[in-house]
């Protein structure tokens, strides 16, 4: 890649994505490999004015020296100072940019899955409780690293797979526009009048209906669909996650039922889970089954009550840069903007009216997964009990 | 560099550097570019028992970033879980495994000297305390990577250059000795035996004569020359560096006397200092002047009271094997270890006798700097004045 486009990629960062106030400390989460675009994202974030810029740097090759040799009884320990960082950098109001992509696919897969889903490093309760509340400016971009790039594109030599995948998320972040920040402003004001159509009819539940796929997903009585950029606590904009083409909302975690299939590859921080597909009875998912990855899934959805219900319903419209690309990445950020999506684990409370905030589902994990595409329709079931189409195809229809 | 040679290393901290035991958690402090080494180390680690690897990572470029365009009043400013990180590592006991070597040369170089010495990072003065407080077992190795190699070797290709930096430093740190541990457990008892003999004088003063140096340095009544490795406060043994090749003592903060010219280039995070020169008067450096470095030097010597006076003092005898090898590593941990050396700042506890403890000197920061070689002769001034040979074109006289 060039200099110029990492560049350009930290200032998207640092002033449309977390939107970084003069002063601020900034935190980071990153993984080797990245360092090209940390070091200009931390030169854009001081020139911004930012008070102090702290990287944190995850090796998922040090959490599999940890997954293989450390004692059973201690693979669920944190460090305390990871927590107490978390905790700090919410009492300081602090922005955060957190950098996505598939990290070491597969480097997981001689691990006993049982070991593998005890410790979820880098996850920590503490951060998402910190992201949950509101006091962060905060986004989640994607920084292509040869180990990911060779993962998208195989067959390609491994200088062309990066480039080409530079390329890829240059487009998709809407950096060949003439000026990315007004393309994100745009596309944020259709997000939010998609959002709107949804929320005006009051629906009951949603439906998705498609090859293994028949799905309901209950909605609280103000669930809310939201999405292209949110407000901090104190109405500061940011955008969460760039690119974003989603609309998403808080559903009941009581009120999920039938079964879903997955219908992209998902990498869960080195597991790769492929052929997913879950049951859903009376909002818990009562059996999850995978070609790959299905133990690791399993155990994660087994840490607390809320693992196995939903926090997140997404819709996801065939409008955006991710899905006409036809290219599975096998990273969250970028799947799950391709295509319409749900998350077992944590639920946004902005998700849901203040009335329902106590039945937002809670846990210690959120773990997206990727349902919709073509030949997955969504219908809103209405109070009565009627099913009006919602997307198909692809398409908006309300 | 081989895998094998990087195993060989890592087993080299874990077991001979910082003893880790079973259970133990275990800090360690590292720079991008040494991703094989830490990989290998956790392994190591995690094998032997540790409950948990936290790797710290610093990056100099990030650092850069921060010295050329933060505000001025913030460049002091130190997140608080960094400190808080190392009182809980004091806290719990635990190992601590740090990689030296030269980072990034005249990285900054261009940077305002006066902003460079307000950032003392990624050194920390909570680290320093634990350090001191005896609650660690803790070891300081070098990691060869390809910046270094080209720093210490810039004749050679860039491979070249990294095999022939790992091949020194693997003999410099006996790993192509049958059992490097044997090894380094006679070279101890050989260090041992030198500080022994030194101490059994109770000299009151040491006088470095040289050219450009003549410096006597006052010794407390109870000073002691330890090397060879240390104990726990209870009781485990460790070797802080590895390689080591010197004995050290804790110096009167206060009668330091003379000129010194230092026979080493000293890279201090990034800035390298050479030609320098400090004159002395009543234990405090009155003077600093250097060819390169002067500026951030003299902003380290004036961050606290203590920072301008001498905590260290140690001999090193011409039969260690980094000498031998007539190469500047520009790396404390190497150089030093080439040659006799003093250093500004903090004192180390167990350089001197309880009874002293009050007169060992305190500060945040901790620099050495290389004052010996072949030219230097080392005298030991006896309470009565006399003048005793103790190092005399390198080799002992006592």
């Amino acid at each position: 890649m060039s200099e110029d486009l990492v560049r350009r990629m930290a200032a998207l960062a640092v002033e449309v994505g977390a939107n970084v106030q003069p002063g601020q400390v900034v935190g980071m989460g990153c993984r080797p490999g990245t360092e090209p675009l940390v070091r200009a994202i931390a030169e854009a974030a001081y020139r911004r004015g930012a008070r102090f810029v702290d990287v944190g740097w995850y090796d998922p090759h040090v959490k599999r020296a940890r997954l293989r040799h450390a004692a059973e009884d201690t693979l669920e320990w944190v460090p305390p100072w990871y927590g107490e960082r978390a905790r700090a950098l919410g009492e300081m109001r602090a922005a955060n940019i957190a950098l996505a992509g598939a990290v070491a696919p597969g480097l997981f897969d001689d691990v006993d899955p049982a070991r593998a889903g005890r410790d979820r490093l880098p996850s920590i309760r503490e951060f998402t409780e910190v992201i949950m509340s509101g006091r962060l400016n905060w986004t989640v971009i994607p920084c292509p690293t040869p180990a990911w790039a060779a993962l998208v594109h195989p067959d390609l030599a491994p200088e062309e797979a990066l480039a080409r995948l530079w390329e890829q998320v240059a487009h998709i972040c809407r950096l060949d526009e003439p000026d990315p920040a007004t393309a994100w402003a745009a596309r944020g004001r259709e997000l939010k009048d998609s959002a709107a159509r949804v929320n005006a009819r009051r629906f009951d539940a949603l439906h998705f209906r498609g090859p293994g796929t028949d799905l309901v997903v209950g909605l609280l009585p103000t669930t809310t669909f939201v999405g292209g950029g949110e407000t901090r606590d104190d109405g500061l904009p940011f955008m969460p996650n760039l690119p974003t083409e989603e609309v998403f909302a808080t559903p009941d975690p009581l009120r999920t039922e039938g079964v879903v299939a997955s219908t992209r590859p998902l990498d869960l921080a080195g597991t790769l889970i492929t052929g997913l597909t879950v049951r859903f009875a009376a909002g818990r998912a009562v059996e999850i089954t995978a070609d790959t990855g299905q133990e690791v899934l399993r155990a994660r959805a087994a840490v607390d009550e809320g693992a196995a219900r939903l926090g997140e319903v997404a819709l996801v419209d065939s409008s955006g840069r991710i899905g006409a690309l036809d290219t599975v990445f096998y990273d969250t950020l970028l799947d799950e903007n391709a295509t319409s999506h749900i998350a077992i684990g944590a639920g946004y409370p902005m998700g849901a009216g203040a009335e329902d905030a106590e039945r937002v589902n809670t846990s210690a994990i959120h773990i997206d997964f990727m349902i919709g595409g073509p030949e997955v329709d969504v219908f809103g079931r209405t109070a009565e009990g009627a099913e009006v189409p919602v997307l198909i195809g692809g398409d908006w229809r309300v």
